[in-house]
Formats: structure tokens, sequence, C-alpha cells
């Protein structure tokens, strides 16, 4: 057992120690590994088009659309069909993306580099609410606003960050959770202050106050603006622990909206996957709970990282929107200590006497205590073009632990 | 009693009916009722000169400096002793001012209307950290600074405020209290927010880049720049319950740092006096308790309103800084429910299950349990001209609600 606790002091250490830092935005295809222009990139462990659920389908027909390789809905389609377009889990290239997450070629993408292990992450920049790609929608409106994140948005804060000389992630997250953030479904407060740091050299990159105005809009009208960075700075984070032989530390869990997958750093790039569960949650109206499609993104990334559920002790207020009550939100982080082999001092979580927030899912705790992580999640309607229809809770299905933890002893040779 | 409960009922109703808006910015001279070029308004109950304690003091002696009534610190102080300038507390002018509050005829001040009853508060803009004016420095980068906010920020934030529409300050408040500000010492969470909602606004008034970015990174710089507003729209709130024949119901709780003063809705004009108390709390490294001044400033206006220690279960991240532990914090709030008539809905604490804040002290109530008001408060140091020292926690003098008692008694003609 030494070695595994050696390798997973090595595993935990990289994360306690990482240092993600939003330093710029780059187009997906010219910045983000192994990117090409017949690859999309998708949430969760890999899939292929025929297995995709509604949602990572709409997407896939956005994505087509937005690079003008479809006119159609059913050219799209079509070319999905034709096994002319690759797919890729966005985890393969060191990206993260929420929800279906699908990543095209001349999308704009954050560069978040962990400053200590030297590695970068990316995510997309976050498109706001209502109809929008990550929740599979495709239609003109949402087309038109990745046009306007990709010509306004995308060189706007890449120049702002130029003068910022970028974000300290750690810092601003840090901070959030001590603003009622739990850094996943709720980012409020994240969203606010990457605003008010960006908003002073914003202004100073000779943009039109007509356009300044717009993406200062942005940030004043979208409270998950925050998220997709958040993201890249815990992919950032779990990227340096990952390949470590011999760590039983879980290094990703991610969600195609079929399957769900985790990976663990001694296990090296494989997946281990079960079917997805469906989360339980708060429904707008209209919809329900056979609305849902099955457990959906890479936004678990924060999870894995310690925060989201993890850290829902710091984000009362977000059982407003995910369901429960205020002691629930403080047993969800209590529980998640049971399993994590770290807490994160750099993440201190008030209402606990600023206990860090539970980190590094160890495998073995999960096996061993039967208790399985917990996610808060958006709920995305089951079908194509619809959209978000509500948020909640979920948890993984076991059968990704049993099978990690199968693997793990036969590479030990019991 | 019934006629008591009736006018507290009253009382309460005006409250928590009230609608504080920050319409705009305006020169006090111009604006605050009763304001005269050879007036200086101060915090708390009325003091003359040679009862002032340093700060205030060395405040006065500051805006005799900006108004250039005065061009050195012994002219000022001449003048000042002379009896050619007048003293009175804001709050006999609808205004309220943190710390020292000395308020002249040139300074800049955040307009506040009460939607709902139609009443206007006011309250300077504020000067963000170290040497300032509030806490009693006048040297000559204090001077430059309030020039700055007379000449730039003022005009910035009124053009923005114009184009805004107004800022909903009781939304904003309670979008704050479910990030971890409590209103008075904590407001990190709404100024970030009021940042957020007037940027894309600031960059259409016409301003030169660089001053738009000035004025932007003041926000970004100050995580108390929404504390005035807050105040005015606490005094816009309290200021509406007042004058109410037979209500028990405090209205104004303020300090000049010689003497703490309590008005009561039913008791009209008059202030209930008492030496103020000396804060407890944590100090900036190289200072102590022997530095500190007594308690300073109309911020209490918080807490007379439900805010600040009333709600500071919302906000245990502030015990860093006003010390104790989170559970403090919880106990802080739930020890005022003894003293208030209410809880305000519209500001909810999620830690609390959404439970309101207490709101409305009751003298009555005061008396009977013997517990005084919680307040958080910065603490100043003892002479002119050095600023703040500290944070902590304070009661008001319990001569000041023994005093009130017996003059609604001799006004109920028991």
């Amino acid at each position: 057992m030494s070695a595994i606790d050696d390798a997973n002091a090595a595993a935990i250490q990289r994360v306690l120690s990482a240092s993600p830092t939003l330093v710029g935005v780059g187009r997906a295809g010219d910045v983000v590994p192994g990117m090409q222009d017949d690859l999309l990139l998708h949430a969760g462990p890999p899939i292929g088009w025929e297995r995709m659920s509604g949602p990572m389908r709409g997407a896939v027909i956005g994505a087509l659309l937005y690079e003008r390789r479809a006119r159609t809905e059913a050219e799209a389609t079509g070319l999905a069909e034709s096994g002319r377009i690759r797919f890729d889990p966005c985890h393969h290239h060191a990206a993260v993306g929420p929800m279906a997450g699908i990543v095209s070629a001349s999308m704009p993408v954050y560069i978040v580099e962990n400053r200590t292990a030297g590695n970068r992450a990316y995510s997309t920049l976050n498109e706001g609410y209502g109809k929008v790609l990550r929740y599979g929608a495709f239609d003109d409106d949402v087309l038109r606003r990745l046009g306007w994140i990709e010509r306004v948005l995308a060189p706007a804060l890449g120049r702002a960050l130029e003068l910022a000389g970028g974000v300290d992630m750690k810092t601003l997250i840090a901070q959030a959770l001590h603003m009622g953030d739990e850094g996943h479904n709720r980012n409020r407060a994240g969203s606010a202050l990457l605003a008010r740091l960006l908003a002073p050299h914003l202004v100073r990159t000779g943009l039109p106050a007509e356009q300044a105005s717009e993406v200062l809009r942005y940030f004043a009208d979208n409270d998950l603006a925050v998220l997709n960075p958040v993201m890249a700075a815990c992919k950032a984070t779990m990227d340096a622990a990952h390949a470590i032989p011999g760590s039983t530390v879980v290094t990703a869990m991610a969600r195609n909206g079929t399957d769900f997958g985790i990976r663990v750093s001694g296990l090296g790039d494989r997946w281990f996957v079960a079917s997805a569960e469906t989360p339980r949650g708060l429904y707008f109206a209209g919809y329900s709970a056979e609305d849902a499609n099955p457990d959906l993104g890479d936004s678990t990334i924060t999870e894995t990282a310690g925060l989201g559920a993890f850290a829902m002790a710091a984000a009362p207020a977000i059982v407003t929107f995910v369901s429960g009550t205020a002691r629930d939100a403080l047993a969800s982080t209590l529980e998640m200590y049971e399993i994590t082999l770290a807490e994160n001092a750099a993440f201190s979580i008030p209402a606990l006497d600023f206990r860090g927030t539970p980190t590094g899912i160890d495998i073995r705790r999960v096996a061993r205590t039967g208790i399985l992580p917990r996610i808060n999640t958006g709920i995305a309607h089951r079908k194509a073009g619809v959209g978000q229809i509500g948020a909640g809770l979920v948890r993984p299905p076991r059968g990704c632990f049993d099978q990690a933890v199968q693997a793990m002893a036969a590479a030990l040779g019991r």
C-alpha cells in the first residue's frame, strides 16, 4: 500500500500546488493540441454520432452550421453520419466543455496555464443562457451569438487579458468561494469578479464604445461567464496530477450524455465507463423529469478538483436552483471528505470555519465507503434544439469506480 | 400597548415596503436639503469642534482644505475653532456618512430615492482604502483623491446611472447577502455587482478611455464602493419609518466618535445620547486597542435597517476581518431576532434556510431582554491624520436605550 500512498501524495501535491492562470484567448484550431478542421471535440468519454444523445447531436449540427460545413440541419446530419467528421473527447486535447462541450476549429477558447507544472488547458467562451449550443440548440440566434463571440468578445477579452497580464484563477476561485459560489452551477461572484478585474483593461484596448459596452453587458448579464475558465483551471490542475504510476486519484469525471466516464491518475488514458444517470432536481416551468437527458458535460472537472458539489457548503443559495436546503449543501461537502485524500487550504469554506474543500477523489475510498461523488449539474432536454430545462443533483454510476478498482488491482498484479 | 403595536406595525410596513433606488449623483450644496457653504455635516449626533475626537477633527480640517477655505492645517483649525463654520449631523439633512462622515458643499453625493415613500437620502462617494478623509486623514494624497472623485468619478457615475435608469438597491443588497456580504464591513459582492451593472453604461458616456479605465479601476480595487449607496438606501428606508407617533422602532443609530446617539420613530427629532464605546476587534500590524478611537460613523444605519451585524450570518468570511468564528457570525444574527419586530423577506439569509434579516429594533425589546444591538465597524486611530487601524465589533451604550424608554414613557404619560 505504501507505493500507492506515495503516488497519491505526489498527485495531491500537484493538485494543491497548481497555479492555474488565465493567460489569453486563441482560436481552437491554432492553440488546442491536435485540433483539426475535420475534428469536433465533445464532452465526456469517447462516443460516435450513432450513440450520441439528442443535445449532443444538436450541438454537433450547430457546430457544422457555424463552421459552414453544412447549410441546413439535414446537410449537417448527413455529414455527421458520413464518417467524414471525426469525434474526439475534449479531454484528449487538454480541453473541457460544459454540457455537449462541442469545440470546432474556428471557435475561440480560453487558454489557462498551470504556472507550476507548465501545462495548459482550454475551454470555449460561455454563451450565456437560453437557447445555446452547449444544450443542443442550433437556430439562427445561437449561430449569430457564436459569431459575435468569435468576432467581438474573443478578441476583446484576449487583448484585455494581455493588458491585465493574465488572471490568477486560483485567487479568483478562492474569493468566489467566500462569496457564495461553488464554481460549477453558481458562478455569480466569480463572474462579477472577473468582469470587475478585466473592465479597466477592456476599455484600453481601443475597442469602439458600443462594442466595449456589448462585452461589458455580456458579463453583466451572464452569471456563468467564469464557468468556462474555472473548468479550464480545474483541467489544468488535474492534468498535472495525471499519469502518476500507482496513484488511485481520479483525474477526470466526464459525461457525454450517454455514458459517464472517469480516468484515474495511475491508469493512464483509459476511461472507465458506464451508463450516465439522469439528474434529480428542479425543472423550469413546463418541463419534467421525463424530458431530461442523462447527465452531460465536462463540467464535472470542477467536482474532480474539489469544487462544485464538493464545495457546496460555500454556496447555500444554490439550493434554490438545484433543490434541497442549506443543510443539504453542508452535508454535500461534509460527505465528500469521506472519499477524498486532502483538504485544499487555498479553497476554504467560511461556514465550515475555513476548512479547505475536499480534494482528490480516491477510488479506494469510494470502494471502501460505498459513497459516490456528488455532482451539481444543469439538465438538458433530451431532444436536440430545446436547451436547458432545469438543474439538479446526480452521482456517477458505480460501475465506473468498480472497473477502475479492478483495473488497478490488475495493474498491481493482485 | 395596542396603540404602540399599531404604530410599530405601520413603521415596520414602511421599512419592509421601501424601494430604495440609486438615481443619480449631485453636488451636496445643490441637492442635500439645507446644505450651505459655511456648513459641514458630520456623522453621529450633534457635536461641536471642542468635543470632536481626533479623526473627526482631521476630517473637518481636510474638508476645509478641500473647499479652499483654508490653506494649511493651522488655518483650518483656526477657522473650525472660530465659530464661523457651523456643524450639523448628516442625519439632520437626510444624509449619512461613514466614519467621520464629513460632507461639505462641493462634495458629490449619491442620491437614493425611496420610490415607495418618495423621500430621498444622500451619501458621499467612497474614497477607498488607506489614508482617507473619513478616517481623519487630510494630506495631499487625500485631497488629490477627493479632487478626482469630484472631477472624474462623480460626473461619470452620474451619467452612467442616468443611462442605466437607476440601480435598484434593494435587489442589489438582496443578491449581495447571498454572496457573503453583510452590507456594512463586507461589501465585496455588492461592489462587484454595482461595477458590473454600471460598466456597460459607463463606456457609453463619452468618457475618454483613460478616465473610463480609472473609474473602472476604482471599482476593481474598492470592495467598499457600494457601502455609501447601501448606507443611503438604509437611510431612505428608515427615514420613511420615522416620526410615527407612538412607535418604539429605532430609526437611527449613529456615532460621532465621542457620543453614540439613537433616534426613535415616535420620539421625533430628539437624540438619546451616551458616551461611545471602543470596538473590540483585529488591528492592522503596528496598532493596538490603545490607539483606537471610540466608535465612529453613520454606517450603523445598516444595522438599524437589518444589515451589518444583524445580517452577519450571511457573511461568515467577515470574521477574518472583525474577529470571531463562523459560529459567532450565525450567533450575531440569531441574537438580533430577540430585539427586532420583523424579518425582512427581501433580505434572506441562505445559511438560515432563507430566513429574513432581523429588522426594526424595538426599544421595548432591548429594555426587556437586556440585549443591545450588535455592530460591525471599522476602527479609526484616535489621532487626526492616521486613518483606519483595524475592524471589530461593538454595541451601543445602554444609556441611549434607557433614556429613550423613559422618554417614551413620559410621552405616553406613564
